[in-house]
């Protein structure tokens, strides 16, 4: 079983720091995607869609997209649990998550993409696009600090896959210049806790 | 308990038709988002992000986020089964899950909003962006087609909530005057079987 990735990108290191909080080991394989390393008919066999993280079990059996990865381990190893255990609250956390992922995460890396042209050999950046993507992840971080204010977490008391996707995209933020202001006092306590836990270095 | 939704838009449908393949009865309410009734700080307490659906329960509790309300009553009722039963069938339908969300659903979304401008009154449209997401909901037809060609469903003999949105993306692609094409015979195929379902009606 091995996990192909690139460690700085945003989304392999939410599937590297879930693993880590359930305790499991795993292989991983890097591939330089500034080179095009993802784009080759090898990788393609394994992700038609030629992004990272991809999964290989040991029968060769691929699973791409970090949420079904994550899904996959959470299933064979419910505890700790971080996408909910009631029905309820596996709700609010996938809610959240896809919170996180919409109006953030995905942001972010269009920002990234459109404003930088990192990818301009296999898409067409739109800088319009890449600016009016800035701001709303500015927006966003405006929005997670209010949040914070009543929660310890995104989700209550309960650490999550949220919290994990949040921290990552908080971090990734560097590559375009953003981040926690100094006044958003709630955001930056959110994020000291969970920045220190072991998991944040995976 | 009750959705608010609206009727033509794509999200709510998804969770119609799952609602009806699991054969759970729904109280509906419409909002016009045209006229902007989601943006009422009464519909921004329900859901802050102001998207539709959002389901209600009883005590007042809401979920928004099409998928978080699917899962809420998957992991409540969770026969029949449309997110998978093992732990690599609930992956391997997430990962096609979110293929056609992240590479079919969004870009058509973004297509009819960005070219439209039929929400200019809260975001900014750029219509280059509308172009690049254009030809990538073109080019997604052409990937479906040939992966059709060898499974029944999108996740080889089971029918799950990764065909349910496939369908709703179809459809709704009307509004980009884009659809299947006479020589993608199995896209074809696979459309007239899925939607040929009493829960397509829903």
């Amino acid at each position: 079983m091995k996990i192909y990735e690139m460690k700085v990108a945003p989304n392999p290191r939410r599937v590297r720091m879930f693993l880590a909080e359930k305790g499991i080991a795993m292989e991983y394989v890097q591939l330089d995607l500034g080179k095009g390393e993802n784009l080759s008919p090898e990788f393609r066999e394994k992700n038609p869609m030629a992004k990272v993280p991809v999964l290989e079990l040991d029968d060769g059996t691929c699973i791409s997209e970090s949420m079904a990865i994550c899904r996959y381990f959470e299933e064979l190893q419910p505890e700790p649990a971080l996408m909910g255990r009631t029905p309820l609250e596996k709700a609010q956390i996938e809610m959240w998550q896809r919170w996180i992922e919409f109006y953030f995460l995905m942001p972010t890396g269009m920002c990234f993409q459109h404003s930088s042209g990192y990818f301009k050999d296999r898409m067409t950046p739109v800088p319009e696009w890449g600016a009016v993507c800035r701001d709303n992840v500015v927006k966003f971080f405006e929005r997670l600090n209010r949040h914070l204010e009543h929660h310890r977490y995104l989700v209550g008391d309960q650490f999550s896959i949220a919290d994990i996707t949040a921290l990552c995209t908080v971090d990734f933020n560097k590559v375009n210049q953003l981040g926690i202001l100094p006044e958003q006092t709630h955001l930056q306590r959110w994020y000291k806790e969970v920045s220190s836990r072991p998991s944040a270095k995976a």
